[in-house]
C-alpha cells in the first residue's frame, strides 16, 4: 500500500455520483419523497415501489406475483420475455436505491442487451439456455462481474480496475442463463451487522428507515424486501446471509461450506486463514424452492470442476417430506434474552409445528454456553497477524464505521494469538462439534429450531455480536431464515421477561412493525434434507 | 509429564515377554529357522509359512487362495467357518511375528471366541452378521480394541491402562461381523517409514529382511505379505498406508479424508493442528474389490452418525469402467530420481495401458516442483510449537529410533513457524491444488500414475523423505498403491540413468527381488470412481 489518499471523500463522491448517474431520469424518485429518507425517520417504504407510478401494473406484477421458479418456467416458455422481467426489476432496483441505498454497481444497460439475447436465444433455438434462464439476479458486491469494479466498500478499493474475469459462481449461473443487473451494498471489513462503508454509505431497511438493514449482505436484504431482486446471492461467515433475511423480513438459506464455489471473489481480508471457519455463499430470496432451484442448479453443473475448494459432491435428489419433523429448541442465552418479539416468534413457531404434528424437544440446558461458543468463533476471525482489513482501510485515510466498535466481544480487545492458541481453540470446537452431533443423533432429530438474533432489526450501529448465527459457521451447519410475524406491542407484551437485561435496550416504540423471523438448523452435508425441511416450516408458518 | 522412568529397556522387554506369551508352543518356530533372522539378512521368508508345517492343507488354503470377499462369502453361505479361518490367520500371523516381528499385541483367544459367536450367529439366524461376517481383520496398533493396550510404540504410553473403548471404525467392522486378533507395529511417532520402536523393535520385510518394511503401517504390509491377513486397517497423512505396500508387494487404498471415521484412536501427537492435511484411514491388502467392500460397508453404516468429524456423503455406486481411461503421467523429481526397477515398472505400466487401450499424458513439466511441494506438506507436520512426540519419548527415557534422522527436510532443521507462517503456506497449498486441480480437468484425466516411491524397498533406515506420497495428503486426493514387477538386475540395466544421483544409492544387489509398485491417484470425492480405475489397472498389470 502507498501513503494515504489525501481527499477520500472526494473519490468516494465521485464514485457514488457514477453510479447514480445510472439511474435514468424517468425512474427518479420526486424530491418531496427522497427528502424524507433519513436514517432516523421511521418511514416504511415497501408501498413505494407500487404508489410511485414508474413501474407499470404489469411490471408491478412481475416483481410482485411470482418467485423465481414462477419466473423461470414463464420466460422458458416463452408466455413472459426476460426483457421485460430485468426492465421490471431495474426499475424497481432504481427505486429501492433512491429510498434504501442498496446498491454498489448498476449494470441496467449490460442486463437489458443480456436480457434481449436471452429471448433470442429461446426464439432462435426453441429451448430455454438453462434453469436459470433469463432471470435478473443481484450480487452482493464482493461478487466479480467482468468490466466491473468491485471495491467492496473499501476506499482504497476504489484505484482497483473493473473485474477481469466473473466469480465462478457467476459464470455458472450466467451459463445458465442468469442476468446480472445490480451488485449491492455490504459493511466496510464485512464484519459488521450493518452494511455501511466510506464509499457507499448506509443501506437503511424498507420496514422502517432508522432501523438496520443487516449485514454483511445487507443491501440484498433491503433490495429483496422491496422486490427489487427476486433472488440475490449472499455469503456467510458469521451470519451474513441470514442477518439481512432476518432484519428485512425475508428468507435465505446458508448451505455447508464447499458445496458452493467460492472461487474468484473478492475478500475483505487476507487469505489463507489456518481457522476452522470456511466462508459459504447461499441465497437471500422470496421461496424456499428458489434456494433448491439454486443449489440443484450449481451443484448439477459440476463447479468442482472450475473450483479445486468445491467438495465433489453432486445433489441429491430427495423425497418430499410428509412424516412428522423432530425439531430441537434452542430459545437463547442469559446475556443476549430474546425480545419479546423474537420470544413470541419462537414460542408460536413451536407451537404451530406441534400442531402440525411435529415435535420439539428442549436444548436449552444441554448445549454448550453460546456467549462462550459466539467468543470462540470469533477469535477465528482474529487471527491475522497483518490485520489486513485495518491495512485496507488506512489505506485511504478513510475512518472505520462506527458499527465496528460493538461487532467484537469485549473480552477479546487487544487480544493477539499465537500459533499455540490455534491448537488450543480447535480443541474447544471440536468439543462443541461433538455436543451437538451428539445431541442431534441421540435425540433424532431432523433440525434445529432457534432465533438468527435476540431481536428484530435494531437501531443502526447497535447490531453488537452475531451470536445466533456464527454457531451454525463454527458447527459448519447449513441454516436457513424464515420470516415470521413482526413486533407488535399488543402481542409481544405477554412476552416481556421483567428480569432480562435486553440488549439492544427493548423499547416497543423502535420496534413496533419490524419483521420477526426463526432459524431452522440441519446437518452438515444434508442441505438437500434442510430444503425440504425448511419447505414443511414455511408451509406450517404461513398457514393463514 | 512425570520424571523419566528409570528402566525403559526393561518395562519394553517385559511387554515384549507377555506378547510374546501369546504364542502357543505348537505355533513356534524351530530355532534353526528363527536363529537366522536378522535386521542385516538377505533371507526371503516367504515360503516360510507355507513350509513350516504348522497350518494344515486346509488352513494354508484359508490364508492363500482366497481375498476378503471370497473369505466373506463362503463364510456367510456356511460353506467355511469363521473359526477355522480365524484359526489360520491367528497361526499365519503367529509364524509372520516370529518371522519379521509385525505385531505388537496378540488377541487370539478372543478372535477364536468371536469367531465362534459368528458361527453360532450364523447357525442360528440364518443369516450372516454383516458384509465382514467372520472375517478376521488386522489393526495398527493406534486403533483402540476395548481391553487391549495401545502404546503405538511409545515406552511411555505403557502405563496406559487398556483401552475403554473401541475406535469408531473398529465398532463399526465389529457390528457387520469382523474378527480381531492382531494389532501390529508401527514406527516411534509414527512419522518415519520404518516400521521401529524401543517397545517392539523392528518390523522386517518378508521378501527381504535387511530391507525396510516401510511405515508408518508397516506391521500390516509385512503382515498381509506373508498371509497372515488378508486385510489390515492403515492411517496416512504422509503415504503411511501406502508405504508398507510398495515396500512388501501388496495394494493399498487411501481414500479422501472425512470418509472413513477417524474418532477414538489414539494419536502420536497433540490434537487440534490447525494445518491444512489431515490423516485418513484406509486399508492395505491383497485385492481392489476388497476395499471396495470395506468402503461400502463402513460408508453404508452411516459413520457420521458416530463420528462428527466424517463427512455425511453416501457412497455411490458407479459403474465398472469399460471404457478407456486417461491417465497423467509423472515420472519423479531429479532430486530423488527413480531407481532403475521404478523407472522399469512406471514405463511398463504405462506401455500396458496404452496397449490396453488407454491413453496417458506426461505432466512432469506441468506440476509444481515435487521437492518443494514435499517440503511444503512436511511444514504442516511441524505446527506443534510443544513438540508433543518428543514429550511422549522424553518422558520414559528411551531414545529417539534412528531413522528418525533422515525424516525430515534438512532445510526445515530448527525451523520454527509462526501464526504468519501458516497464512503463507495455505497460499502455497492453494496455488499446488490449482495446478493439480486444473490439469485434471483441462486434460480430461480420470487419474494420475507415478510413482509411490523413488525405490523399491530399501535398506532399513534409508528411506529419507516420502515425496512422492505425502503429495496426495497435501491434495487430499485419493490414492492407491498396486504391487508390479520386481527388481530384477538384468531387465533394470536399461532403466539406470548415469547421471542420476540416486538417493537411498542404488546398487543392483542390495534391490534384487524386492518387489516394484505403481501409484494411481483418483480425484478428491471420487473414491467410488478410483475403486473402479484401480480395478481396471489391477486387470492390466496383471494380465499374463
Amino acid at each position: 500500500m502507498t501513503e494515504p489518499i489525501a481527499d477520500w471523500e472526494t473519490l468516494a463522491a465521485s464514485k457514488r455520483s457514477a453510479v447514480s448517474k445510472k439511474i435514468p431520469l424517468e425512474w427518479r424518485l420526486p424530491s418531496s419523497l427522497t427528502s424524507q429518507i433519513s436514517s432516523t425517520s421511521t418511514l416504511n417504504v415497501l408501498d413505494v415501489p407500487r404508489e410511485c407510478g414508474i413501474l407499470t401494473s404489469n411490471e408491478l406484477d412481475l416483481t410482485e406475483k411470482y418467485d423465481a421458479t414462477d419466473l423461470v418456467d414463464l420466460m422458458s416458455s416463452g408466455k413472459v420475455k426476460s426483457y421485460d422481467v430485468t426492465l421490471a426489476f431495474c426499475k424497481r432496483a432504481a427505486i429501492a436505491q433512491q429510498l434504501v441505498n442498496c446498491c454498489t454497481e448498476i449494470m441496467f444497460d449490460e442486463a437489458l442487451v443480456r436480457a434481449r439475447q436471452c429471448d433470442d436465444y429461446l426464439a432462435n433455438e426453441g429451448k430455454p439456455m438453462g434453469p436459470f434462464h433469463g432471470l435478473p439476479i443481484s450480487l452482493k458486491d464482493s461478487f466479480n462481474v467482468k468490466g466491473t469494479q468491485t471495491t467492496i466498500g473499501y476506499v482504497s478499493f476504489l484505484a482497483h480496475p473493473p473485474a477481469a474475469s466473473n466469480s465462478i459462481l457467476v459464470d455458472i449461473l450466467f451459463r445458465h442463463g442468469a442476468v446480472f443487473y445490480v451488485k449491492t451494498n455490504l459493511p466496510q471489513s464485512m464484519m459488521t451487522a450493518d452494511s455501511h462503508n466510506n464509499i457507499f454509505g448506509r443501506t437503511l431497511n424498507p420496514n422502517k428507515l432508522c432501523l438496520t438493514a443487516g449485514g454483511s449482505t445487507g443491501g440484498e436484504g433491503a433490495l429483496i424486501k422491496l422486490r427489487g431482486s427476486i433472488m440475490g446471492l449472499a455469503t456467510d461467515i458469521a451470519g451474513s446471509n441470514r442477518i439481512p433475511a432476518l432484519c428485512n423480513g425475508i428468507s435465505s438459506f446458508k448451505p455447508t461450506a464447499g458445496r458452493i464455489p467460492f472461487g474468484r471473489k473478492v475478500p475483505p481480508g487476507r487469505i489463507g486463514s489456518p481457522g476452522s471457519i470456511l466462508p459459504v455463499i447461499g441465497p437471500e430470496g422470496h421461496s424456499v424452492r428458489d434456494y433448491e432451484l439454486f443449489m440443484r442448479t450449481v451443484i448439477d453443473s459440476e463447479p468442482w470442476d472450475f473450483d479445486e475448494n468445491t467438495l465433489n459432491v453432486p445433489w441429491r435428489r430427495v423425497e418430499l417430506f410428509t412424516r412428522p419433523l423432530k425439531f430441537g429448541l434452542i430459545r437463547g442465552h442469559p446475556k443476549r434474552p430474546l425480545h419479546p418479539t423474537i420470544a413470541r416468534a419462537l414460542h408460536s413457531a413451536a407451537t404451530v409445528l406441534k400442531e402440525a404434528g411435529h415435535s420439539v424437544v428442549l436444548l436449552d440446558d444441554k448445549i454448550p454456553d453460546l456467549y462462550e461458543t459466539g467468543m470462540l468463533a470469533y477469535k477465528y476471525f482474529m487471527l491475522d497477524p497483518k490485520a489486513t482489513p485495518k491495512q485496507y482501510v488506512d489505506a485511504s485515510g478513510e475512518p472505520w464505521v462506527p458499527s465496528i466498535k460493538g461487532a467484537n466481544f469485549p473480552e477479546l480487545a487487544g487480544w493477539k494469538p499465537s500459533l499455540d492458541d490455534v491448537w488450543e481453540m480447535n480443541v474447544e470446537r471440536a468439543k462443541v462439534l461433538k455436543v451437538y452431533h451428539d445431541l442431534v443423533v441421540e435425540n433424532r432429530l431432523d433440525a434445529i429450531l432457534m432465533p438468527g438474533y435476540q431481536a428484530t432489526a435494531v437501531p443502526h450501529d447497535t447490531y453488537g455480536l452475531a451470536l445466533y448465527t456464527v454457531l451454525q459457521n463454527l458447527l459448519n451447519y447449513p441454516a436457513g431464515i424464515l420470516p415470521y410475524l413482526q413486533a407488535n406491542r399488543q402481542l409481544d407484551e405477554p412476552f416481556i421477561n421483567k428480569e432480562a437485561n435486553y440488549e439492544p435496550l427493548y423499547d416497543p416504540d423502535t420496534f413496533e412493525g419490524a419483521p420477526g423471523a426463526v432459524q431452522i438448523v440441519g446437518k452438515p452435508m444434508k442441505d438437500e434434507e434442510l430444503v425440504e425441511i425448511l419447505k414443511v416450516v414455511e408451509r406450517v408458518l404461513n398457514k393463514p
